[in-house]
């Protein structure tokens, strides 16, 4: 079995959970009788301290139908632009949603405060209204980085005062928490809805969780609907998500210590450019410029290796840390990089 | 536990699924690397004769990816007016795919096939492009009616004389094979596209199929994307899918000869008008308008006899046969329903 | 120069409509400083008896404002299966406003109320929401039918009744009330928001009011702004507009007339199927099935004659009257078609 | 009257277009038969070298049927971040076709060679398709500058080399020609497609021009149908258009004197901080902030001196020249905002 580095989107659901999904008592969730989805939606709203969750099948489609209830077509929506929301998905909040993107760029995931505040429209006859701030926290473009608490208040202190509401894209919710070292609901506090994942870090098979205002939820659940959201026995995967958030959340911590070591084993390395300290959690970036190959170059002579990962630009690359890898992995993958630069001719 | 008679949506997995879903080998469908889904979409497209197949979370997921695949923005798509299409999948088609519905009153599902040609418009400035036409088998609005082969075959002739693709919802596809006694592929070889469902009457939890030509899969794979319908460690309930195709198809058999059962019983309790002789598959439908009860009141008196049940109008009542409906229950169910009668003045 | 039946869209402006369009005082209209622009909101508003007006480019734009204002997306929208907006806006409906289109069949324009009433959709997750009842009046497919003020009226309880509002398309409105004999306001009264146009029958060379409540008529303009129909000195086309408005809606009793004529003269023609009492107001449709010729051969021979008509179907013929019909013309149209029946053999 | 320079959109017609406008020869533009505009339409595109061009009722109009016409729901463009299409078009592309906005920060409206490059997608089933890269030119935004022919040229090569069509808002196209003393072809020659409109500087009471490619064009003709710009008689403003074409290009050079005597008078004011040799066209942007009144308060006392004014950002001012600003006017102005100044205590 090849270290995978390329996302914690490959892990695989323990044993644990897979006895869990046989096990699992289920109804038709349309009906909003599964007794499993039903337990998981309790649970997770209590987490982020919400007063409503919905189970959906991605994190993507979480995002879109947290748009699609946050907004009417014609709307703007202001988010940062390496966000995933506006990179990854496919341009659904324009397709589906019929709204506009109004990206700013960010440091490390951080939109400048200033910069959002002019970004917000006034009443004009000429321009969409601005109905969503998006945030991402951990931001996965800029390295896994940590939207800090009193950025995250900032923000929200904003959205009260310009009556634009916020929604937190927390694909990796709990990486963030674990690495401010608090509780999730000290996030998300300063956002009116969340959507998390159950699969990346948390391992489920499949699954994310979108949170809010009751109200809010119940628009969702029929936006979710027309998405083709709406499943029927979905408590055989949302028995793994529960005991996602029981059980998994608590070894993050292990990834982020096996990203660290990591990425100062890479900074050790001629040729390899990083900001070791800027790895806050499961994600590393960083240049291979100097080395003379570029990324795909690089990642194939990785796969000599038996080591798979993500490039993340010409010359950068991706390396994500999570429960399928182990402490040796790190070493073995360290030595593996160590041995391609040796090869290589670094330039200064 | 009541006897469930509301949907076959409500069937829960079988003991060997629960096994299979446990038991399965997993990996990220994003990278298409779930060994478990590419042998379920490569069974799926085999049962059906079609080049590639598409593992969706639901029915309406793999309709509405179908009809992105198929159209482009301002186009029509002709429809039979109680289709789920157009009926029960909250405007997704004009919301996402930004297509304009056009709809053509069916006679037991069969859209009249001078209406489809007087449907296709010409090329106008003022009018959109007809794109697709959809069909529905079996089709649940009129009482699970299977559109016959040779419907079938006119439509798909009319469709390539006009060069219109037909996009087949066949969410109880295999119910109307086995209605008709023949094979799958005798249906959907006068479809270009069909979906059909894993979940219902075949029992697994969630999930459906899109089949069709390899390059029409290949731009429904990213619209997909969009819609959120993308997920990880999908073999978890693929499992279950492959399943509900190599052995659950076969006992549908016995869900029509309940359903017909059922029927005849309630043919003859004076006082319901139900057409018998229509009942092909596993949907009745019966009017109880000369009871004097409106459908919420017979449903609230069946419930008194722990049998659950759907209104299909204010005097209509539709009940679905599935694996959760013993011989037994069908019996039960026809007593209750006499006494309910039983009680009530009948007019004539 | 050819006698032209093609549509009343051909009629050129008076003279004295030029003079005025010449001697125009204009201004700003996005900046709402087009004093004639301001004049004709006003005055329109006026004549159907609402809160405010709107000049638009079109037809089209007004309906498509209208509904965009009405709806938001995701809800659907009740309309005659033969109505402009449905047929010939390039489902516009679908593609701007996200919205479904639940066409129900008309007898002259006239949807059956209780099909109306069922039509609107209850509260389900399945559904969208009924947010508009389209009217048209007059009903152009139908041979510019009027919908009478009792059908009006039964509509506008229904829409009371069940709070979904009623648009009307009243591109011919005038016509309406010509034929009706009663003033517009006794036809809009029925409606909350109308749409009609100052070109067609008006003879202005472009534009149409779309009218409604004050915050209605406001969310219109942002609308029109987005569909590019926000335009600088407008009062160069409104000038006309007025004069379309207080001069020329007397005139089109006389189109009727002529209408009329040329109906009863085609009635007597051996071989034409017309049913001439249904012509209300200037629109003439009729068969040439019997002919043995199909709808473009006709007008083909028409041309031959120097007259322009369009077809309204493989068999069918249209003919509109208009300010550039005079009563000899009539004659001379009819006498032509003689000559071309004449010539064909006619079968019974 | 006062001296008005809040835009050169509040230009009326000069009387030469009034009687041209009286005296057009006219028909139905629906159906190509209008001779004014047919003339209109091969004149503009002569100019701008294209095979074939279409009248619009506005530039948004103009802009948003290129979009739609290049473009498939789900693409992605590409725009400055303070381009018209992107920040005064009400979200119009995302809302109509469907497709996201990408916007770069531009220098003087230049986005980046390198940032254009960075933002073409490559094909990924997480990403958009960037189908367009759209360019203004003049730049509204940052004060009428002119995109350099260089740079038209590099962006060129760019799209030609990823194959993304260049779509050219030129709504001021010819104070961008006249300012670089080319011919209009020497900028058009490096787009696809392009938007001028005929009123603003050209004088003509309304309507814009969108030349491309003839089938380009063809496809443009339905999407304006559906934005309800398909208009009848619309010679009667296109004969403005012609004469704007004619004889008012020439005159734009007189806006642009005006405008730098403007701004070095403006330049010359203590407390005014100004770009003097930015001002490369009709527009003139300063900021005002070191007066301690904000533009609101200083807009209000312009008025006071019979000036009118729009605001470009709490403290920012701008100027746009036009047919209705003689030189004496210039001077006005300036003694005018001398007398302000000298009111306040400029700060330093």
């Amino acid at each position: 079995m090849p270290i995978d580095l390329r996302s914690d989107t490959v892990t695989k659901p323990t044993v644990k959970m897979r006895n869990a999904i046989r096990d699992a008592a289920v109804g038709d969730d349309v009906y909003g009788e599964d007794p499993t989805i039903n337990h998981l939606e309790q649970l997770a709203a209590k987490i982020v301290d919400k007063e409503a969750a919905l189970f959906v099948t991605s994190g993507t489609q979480g995002n879109q139908v947290a748009v699609l209830s946050h907004t009417q077509r014609g709307d703007e929506v202001i988010l940062e632009e390496h966000s995933h929301i506006f990179s990854y998905e496919t341009a659904g909040l324009s397709t589906i949603a019929g709204v506009q993107a109004r990206t700013i760029k960010g440091v490390n995931g951080q939109m400048p405060i200033s910069d959002i505040i002019s970004a917000i429209r006034e009443d004009d006859i000429h321009c969409p209204k601005t109905a969503l701030i998006c945030l991402e926290n951990t931001h996965g473009d800029s390295g896994g980085r940590i939207l800090p608490l009193h950025h995250m208040e900032e923000v929200y202190r904003v959205s009260r005062k310009y009556r634009v509401p916020v929604h937190l894209d927390g694909a990796r919710l709990f990486n963030a928490a674990v690495g401010l070292g608090v509780d999730p609901k000290e996030i998300t506090k300063y956002t009116d809805t969340v959507q998390f994942c159950l699969s990346k870090g948390l391992s489920a098979p499949m699954g994310s969780i979108l949170a809010g205002p009751k109200d809010f939820i119940e628009k969702a659940r029929k936006w979710r609907k027309m998405l083709g959201g709406g499943t029927r026995q979905a408590g055989i995967v949302g028995a793994a998500g529960i005991i996602a958030l029981e059980e998994i959340i608590g070894r993050l911590q292990e990834d982020h210590l096996h990203a660290k070591k990591l990425a100062e084993g890479l900074a050790r390395i001629n040729g390899i450019d990083i900001d070791a300290e800027g790895v806050e959690t499961n994600i590393i970036m960083f240049s291979i410029a100097r080395s003379g190959l570029d990324a795909d170059e690089f990642i194939k002579k990785l796969h000599g290796h038996e080591i798979l990962a993500n490039s993340a630009g010409p010359y950068r690359i991706r390396f994500v840390t999570h429960r399928g890898i182990a402490t040796e992995d790190i070493d073995t993958a360290i030595e593996a990089i160590k041995r391609i630069f040796a090869e290589v001719k670094v330039r200064v």
